[in-house]
C-alpha cells in the first residue's frame, strides 16, 4: 500500500497563489516575518515526522489500544516515543504564544500541521490538539500566577491538556452537571465528581497532565450559570516548578469504542482533587468556550486530515487493482480507476477535500487576522466571520470526512472491509470527529440559532457578500465559468434559505428542523466558492495539477454542488412533517 | 437498553391490508393453504428465536470473534448451540422445497425471517442465508444425484452452504480466476486453488459444510466462459448418507475485518479436494447466478434488519435521555426525541425502513409468483419484475441500512461510539453488505446495463406505469396527497432519466457515470410508491399506527424525496466532467 504523501504542492498552491499569505502576514507585525516558503519549509519538515514517526503506528496503535494496568494508562507501543520526540523536535510549540516559549508562526501553519497529523495518526494528534486549546483557555482566561506556572509546559507540549465536561447524565446539556468544587480556603478548591468520555485522560508519557474541569460550587444556581471552571493537575507543581504529590484524581476505566483505539478515553473520578479557579466564578462556560472554539475547527482538520488520506490511499489502490474491461472494450483486465462509478467515488471526495482546505486556510487566515491586526475593527469583523465558519467546518469537514473515508473503503471493495489496507480504521477514527466537541446536529443548531442571526445577520450577509463579489470578478483564466455559474446558484439558493430560517424564528421548531440540512447547503456553497477562487487562480496551461483543479471543479459543479437543489427544496418545506409524527 | 421488537404489527399490516396477501397465495396452487394469519403466527414464533436465542448472542459473538485453533475454526460461545436449535426447531426448512423435506412456506414469509435473523444477529442470519442459496442452486443446476444426496440436508440446514468464488486477483472480475478443476476420471473432479472472503467457509457446528467453487477444467479458454461450477463438500458422503473421510481441503487463515465477526470469514486452500460439477462444463457462472440472486436479495434484506433494529433503539434512548429545554422553553431537561434535529435522524431512518420492507414484501410476492403460477407468462413477468428488483434491493436497502445505523448511532452522541448501546457494532456489521455479493457500484451496473435495457426497457416501462397506475387510483383516504404528488414528480424525474441513460448509451461512460445516483434515484422513487400505498391503506382514524403511517409519508415527501431532484441534476450533467480529470 502506498504510503501518505504530505500535500505539500496543495498547501503551496493556496498560500502562494489562491490566498497572497505573504501580503496578509504583512499586515499583521506579530507575523511580518512569516512568508510562505518559510511556512512550507516547516511544513515539509512536519510532514516528514508525520510519515516517518506517526504513519507507521497508525495501524499497531489500533490493533494494540490503550489498557488500563493498576490504574494507570499504558498506551500502545511506540507512543510515548513518538510523543517526545514531537515535544522535543518543538512540534508542539509551532503556533504558541512567544511569551511563554511558544514559536509564534500563524494559525495557517498551525492547521496545515494538524492536517497532517490527523491524516497519519488521528489518536496522537488529539493529544496536541487538546493541550494546545487547553493553553490557549488558560492564556486568556487564568491569573498571572496560573499562566506562570503552566503555560510554559503547556506551550511545549511537556504537559498535556485535557478537557474535562461531560457527565454521564450532562453531554450537550452541560447545565445538567453535578461535579462540585469545595473552597479549601487557601485560594484552592476540592473538586469531586466523575467525568465521562474524557480524550487524552491520563498517558504514560511522563510530564503532567492539566485537566480543566467543568464544577459547580457551593450554592452554585442551577443550569449554566452555576457553572464554574477550575484547573486540576495530576501532579501538584512544587514552588520550584517540580512535579509535586499526586492530585486525588484517577482514571476508573477506559471507555471501549469503535475507534481511536490508541487514545485513552477515559471515566475520570476527582475524590476532592485540589484545583484552581479559572476565569470567574459562575463564567465555567464562558473559558471553556475558548477552548472549545479552537477544538471544534481542530475536529474540522481532523476531518480534513483523514478524508485526505484515505483518498489518496483509495486513488493509489485503483490505479494498482485490476478488474474489468476498458470502456471502449478493447483492454482486459484495467485499472479499476478507468471505471466511472470507481472514479465518481475518488472525485466526490477528492473534490470535497480540496476545497474544504481551501476554506480551512481563508479561516485560519480570519483567525491570525483578529488575533494580530493593529486594527481592533478588521480584527472584530475576522473574528465575527471566524465564530461564523467555526461549527460549519467542525460539523461539514467531519462530515465530508466520514463521507469520503467511507467511499474510499468502497473503492477497495472486500479489502477495504478488513484490516489489512487500513481503510476500515479511517472509518472507524473520523467518525468519533462528527460526535464529540458539539455533535454535529448541536454544531448545526449553534449556526441557525446564533452564528447566522448574530449582529442581526450582516455578519452571514458580509460573508454571503465577500462570496459574491469572487464570483463577480473577472479571473485571471476563462476556465471558471462552470463552477462560478453552479455556485452562483448555491449562493442564491442559501441567501433565500437564510431569509427563510431567519423570518422564520416565530415558529420554536423552524430553526432546528431546518439546522443540519441548512450547515450542509452552507458549506457546499462554501466549497464551490473555494473552487472558484482556486479555479480563477490556476492556469491549465501551466502544469497538470492546475488542469486537475479545472477537471475537480467542474465536477464539483456539475455533480456535487446539485445537492443543494434537494436541500433547498427540503429546507423550504419547513418543520410541519417533522413535529407532526408521533414517535411512541 | 430496550431489547428489539419484532415488527409483528408491521408485517400484518403489510399482509393484510397493503398487498392482500391471503388473495395472492390463493392464486398459487402451491401455496393456496398459506394466509396472512398463518405467516403471521410462523413470523411471532420466529420473532421469539430472534429475541431469546441471537439478540442475547450479538454483542458476546462481537467482542469474542471467531479463532482458528490448529486449523478449526471456533465459533463465539453460544453460537453452536444456537445453530442447532435453529436447525431442531426448523427454521432452516421454512422456505425450501417440500420435495426435499422443507416446509415450503413462501418467499414473503422467508424474508421476513431474514429480516428479523439480520436484525438480531448479522453474522449468524449470514450462515442460513448461504446455506438456503447454495441449495436453491442445486436444486436449478445439480445433478439428481447430487440433489438427492446434499439437498434435504441443506434445506434443513443440518449442513450448511458456502459459496466460494473470489480470489485475490479476481473479486468483481471473476474471469480472472485460476483455481483449477481436473477430471479424476470417475465423474469427479480435483479442486485446486486458494479462495478469499469465504464467509461461513467452516464451523464447529458439526454437520458438513458444502461448498460451491468455481474453477476452471484443463483447456478452459480464458474469461468467464471458462469457469465451472463445482460442489465440494467438507466431508465425504458414504453411499449410506454418513459423513466419511475428510476432503483435502482447509481453512488457511481468517480475515480480521471491521464488523461481523462472530462470522468466520476464511481464505479457503483447495488441494486437490474432489468435487463434482454442478451444470454445464463452462455455465459456471450461470449456475452461481441462481445463489448469487437469491444471495444479492438476502443481502438487501440484511440491510433492512439493520436498520429496522438500529432505528429502534435510537428512538428507545431518545425517549429516556433528557437533555436540554423544550421548544416552548417551559420544561427542562426534556427527553430529546422532542428536538426538532434528533427527530430528522430518526424519521429519516424510520421512513427509508417501513418503505424498504413495503417493497421487499412486493418483490417476494413476486417471487413467488414467479416461481409458483400456474400461468407461464405470469411466471415471466413477475421473474423479469424481480430480476429488475435485485440490484435497487440490495444496494439501496444496504445503503439505507448503513445510513440509518449511522444516523442512529449519531442520536446517542457519545453513547454511540462506545461499545456499551450496540450502536457502533451496528455500523460495522452493516457496512460489509454495501460490498459483498457484488458491491453497490457493480449492482448499480447492473440495474443500467442489464436490468433497465433488458427486452428494449419494457420491463421498466412496466414497473413505472405500475406506480403511476397506483398513484392514479383513488385512495380509500384523502391523506395520500402529499405524497402521491411528490412520487409523481419523482417518477417523471426517473423516466426522463431513464430515457437519457437508454439513449446515452453510445458514449460508453454515461452508463457507469449514471449508475449509483440512477439506483438512488430509482430506489427513493420505488420507497415514495410504497409509502403512497401504504397510507392510501391506511386510515388514520383507526390507530396511533396508522396515523402515524401518514405522518411517516407526509415527512418522507416533504424531507427525504427531494433529494431526487438533485440526483436528476447531476444525473442530466452526464458523463464528461467525470471522465476529464487526470487522478494520476
Amino acid at each position: 500500500m502506498a504510503t501518505y504523501t504530505p500535500p505539500l504542492e496543495e498547501y503551496g498552491f493556496l498560500l502562494k497563489e489562491v490566498f497572497d499569505f505573504d501580503q496578509t502576514m504583512a499586515a499583521l507585525p506579530a507575523h511580518d516575518g512569516t512568508d510562505a516558503e518559510l511556512a512550507l519549509s516547516v511544513l515539509e519538515e512536519a510532514g516528514k515526522f508525520c510519515t516517518g514517526i506517526l504513519e507507521p503506528l497508525n495501524r499497531s496503535g489500533d490493533e494494540e489500544g490503550c489498557r488500563l494496568e493498576n490504574g494507570e494508562v499504558v498506551t500502545p507501543r511506540g507512543t510515548k516515543e513518538a510523543y517526545c520526540a514531537f515535544v522535543e523536535a518543538g512540534w508542539g510549540a509551532l503556533s504558541g504564544e512567544l511569551e511563554f516559549g511558544g514559536q509564534g508562526l500563524p494559525r495557517v501553519v498551525q492547521i496545515l500541521l494538524d492536517e497532517m497529523l490527523s491524516s497519519t495518526h488521528l489518536s496522537f494528534g488529539l493529544f496536541t490538539g487538546l493541550t494546545r486549546g487547553a493553553a490557549e483557555a488558560l492564556a486568556s482566561h487564568a491569573s498571572d500566577e496560573l499562566r506562570r506556572t503552566y503555560l510554559p509546559r503547556l506551550i511545549s507540549s511537556e504537559w498535556s491538556g485535557v478537557m474535562a465536561l461531560t457527565e454521564a447524565s450532562a453531554g450537550t446539556d452541560l447545565g445538567l452537571l453535578t461535579s462540585r468544587a469545595e473552597p479549601v480556603g487557601d485560594g484552592s478548591f476540592r473538586i469531586t465528581g466523575t467525568k465521562i468520555f474524557i480524550s487524552s485522560g491520563d498517558h504514560d508519557f511522563g510530564g503532567n497532565v492539566i485537566h480543566l474541569v467543568l464544577a459547580r460550587l457551593p450554592d452554585a444556581p442551577k443550569g449554566v450559570k452555576g457553572i464554574s471552571l477550575f484547573l486540576v493537575p495530576k501532579f501538584l507543581v512544587n514552588p520550584d516548578g517540580t512535579l509535586g504529590e499526586r492530585n486525588a484524581m484517577a482514571v476508573g476505566s477506559l471507555e471501549h469504542k469503535m475507534g481511536i483505539h490508541a487514545q485513552p478515553t477515559c471515566v475520570m473520578n476527582y475524590d476532592g482533587a485540589i484545583g484552581w479557579l479559572v476565569g470567574e466564578e459562575g463564567r465555567g462556560l464562558n473559558a471553556m468556550f475558548t477552548m472549545m472554539n479552537a477544538e471544534r475547527l481542530f475536529v474540522g482538520i481532523q476531518g480534513l486530515g483523514i478524508s485526505e488520506i484515505a483518498n489518496q490511499k483509495a486513488i493509489a489502490y485503483a490505479h494498482d487493482r485490476k478488474q474489468g474491461r476498458s470502456l471502449d472494450g478493447t483492454r482486459s483486465p484495467v485499472p479499476i480507476i478507468e471505471h466511472p462509478d470507481v472514479r465518481k467515488l475518488l472525485l466526490t471526495g477528492r473534490s470535497l477535500t480540496d476545497a474544504s482546505r481551501g476554506l480551512a486556510v481563508w479561516t485560519a487566515m480570519q483567525m491570525d487576522i483578529a488575533a494580530r491586526h493593529p486594527d481592533a475593527q478588521v480584527r472584530a469583523d475576522a473574528g465575527d466571520l471566524v465564530a461564523l465558519l467555526t461549527p460549519v467546518i467542525k460539523a461539514a469537514f467531519t462530515d465530508f470526512g466520514f463521507e469520503t473515508a467511507v467511499a474510499s473503503q468502497q473503492v477497495l471493495g472486500g479489502h477495504g472491509y478488513i484490516r489489512e489496507w487500513g481503510m476500515e480504521q479511517f472509518v472507524r477514527d473520523v467518525r468519533i470527529a462528527q460526535i464529540y466537541e458539539g455533535t454535529n446536529g448541536v454544531q448545526a443548531m449553534d449556526l441557525v440559532t446564533r452564528k447566522v442571526t448574530a449582529k442581526g445577520g450582516t455578519v452571514a450577509a458580509r460573508f454571503f457578500a465577500a462570496i459574491r463579489a469572487d464570483l463577480s470578478t473577472p479571473a485571471g483564466n476563462s476556465h471558471s465559468r462552470l463552477i462560478r455559474e453552479a455556485t452562483e446558484a448555491a449562493l442564491a439558493r442559501l441567501e433565500r434559505v437564510t431569509a427563510e430560517v431567519l423570518a422564520g424564528q416565530g415558529n420554536p421548531a423552524t430553526a432546528g428542523a431546518a439546522a443540519t440540512d441548512y450547515l450542509r447547503l452552507f458549506a457546499l456553497t462554501a466549497c464551490g466558492w473555494m473552487w472558484a477562487r482556486m479555479v480563477g487562480a490556476a492556469d491549465p496551461e501551466v502544469s497538470e495539477t492546475q488542469r486537475r483543479r479545472v477537471g475537480l471543479a467542474n465536477y464539483f459543479a456539475a455533480r456535487v454542488l446539485p445537492q443543494t437543489i434537494g436541500l433547498e427544496n427540503m429546507l423550504l418545506a419547513g418543520p410541519d412533517t417533522l413535529m407532526a409524527v408521533d414517535l411512541s
